[in-house]
């Protein structure tokens, strides 16, 4: 069976399609438009009771949340390599990148659009707003400083959670920071961007 | 080596010394004062700069973020079979199970007391916990009718998963939801709170 994953373009799901890219996976991208609504629409809301992207229809059901479909690729494409299983300590210095991205980053940068999720004050949703450059920059100061071993977030081996900071990374102007404050985010998304899996994951963002 | 854990009580530290006592593991609990503001201190910052607990100390480093110390103490005692890994599907629903809480729940709960990450505004704040009963209901409702399969969450097979959500729904009433709502959540609460293990985190919580 071919992969079917619903995306959206700019939103997390690309860190899942360039995994399925590395992976050199068979899938079909499948575009929510967002404009409408679509993920609110109880077609989609059959697939993800969330009403988010990404989700993966595999053949036992559908998958969401960026961390799990990121292993999941992993365990199903093998020979690509994508997570170090079989060392206990660098997959969980694997899995620490990609939650503290996923519960921490993520939510940061999710306060200037998604407001409402919290509040439903619009001057609230406003505070939140101006507070966001200062958050995703101290996510950043993190990463650059403690977190990201160079030249992959692992060290050495390029892993899963090298296209998940990618994708993220990728907010930092919208989010009203400048990437240049972070140098060695900024080579590694350098890198990132080089390679042709990066590239074809982006050509799919919306859908095909 | 034995281990090293830093948590506080009430945390969601409790899920790993949950998986630390199913495992059987030596460590040792170390209460970090959060009345005196010692995450903040620059003793704890040297061993997590991320201010937070829980962090295990390990051979090799610091380990943070919930769902990575889970899988950590599964790989690390594998004769407990607290993780799916030969089941990539099951291992998938885990990690989806897992990164849900930590990335969704988990925020909706931290909206109530941590206000201050996200604005600066006491009556932002105030809108922001007003919110909370809504946004921590939404989730249990989701756990409650599309995730946890039961007996267990995913189905007949104790897992990491199982710990994670004890933990998080013990947080419930003082979120101002009552938990009676969620029969199938409240039922896993009560096999949960029968396990030896889970008895001897609870003394543990504290330190010790
Ligand atoms: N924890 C989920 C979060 C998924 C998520 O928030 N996706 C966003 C796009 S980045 C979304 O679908 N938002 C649509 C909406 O909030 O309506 C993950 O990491 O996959
Ligand atoms: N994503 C982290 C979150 C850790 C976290 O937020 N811990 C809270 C306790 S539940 C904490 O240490 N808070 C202290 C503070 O915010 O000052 C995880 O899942 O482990």
């Amino acid at each position: 069976m071919s992969l079917l994953i619903h995306v959206a373009p700019g939103t997390c799901a690309l860190a899942t399609l360039i995994a399925l890219e590395e992976a050199g996976a068979d899938y079909t991208a499948r575009r929510v438009d967002f404009a409408a609504g679509e993920q609110r629409s109880p077609g989609f809301l059959a697939v993800n009771p969330k009403g988010r992207v990404p989700a993966l229809v595999i053949e036992d059901g559908v998958l969401t949340e960026t961390p799990a479909l990121l292993t999941y690729v992993a365990q199903r494409f093998p020979a690509a390599g994508l997570a170090p299983f079989e060392d206990s300590f660098a997959f969980a210095r694997m899995q620490e990148f990609n939650a503290y991205l996923c519960s921490t980053v993520h939510i940061a940068h999710a306060h200037r659009m998604r407001g409402h999720r919290w509040v439903d004050d619009p001057d609230a949703m406003a505070a939140m707003q101006r507070k966001v450059p200062e958050n995703m920059a101290a996510c950043f100061d993190l990463i650059e400083t403690t977190m990201l071993r160079g030249p992959w977030v692992l060290g050495d081996r390029y892993s899963l959670a090298d296209g998940y900071l990618h994708t993220i990374a990728r907010w930092l102007p919208a989010d009203g920071v400048d990437p240049a404050r972070f140098p060695r985010v900024a080579d590694h998304g350098a890198r990132m961007a080089a390679r042709p899996a990066v590239q074809r994951a982006l050509a799919r963002e919306s859908g095909g």
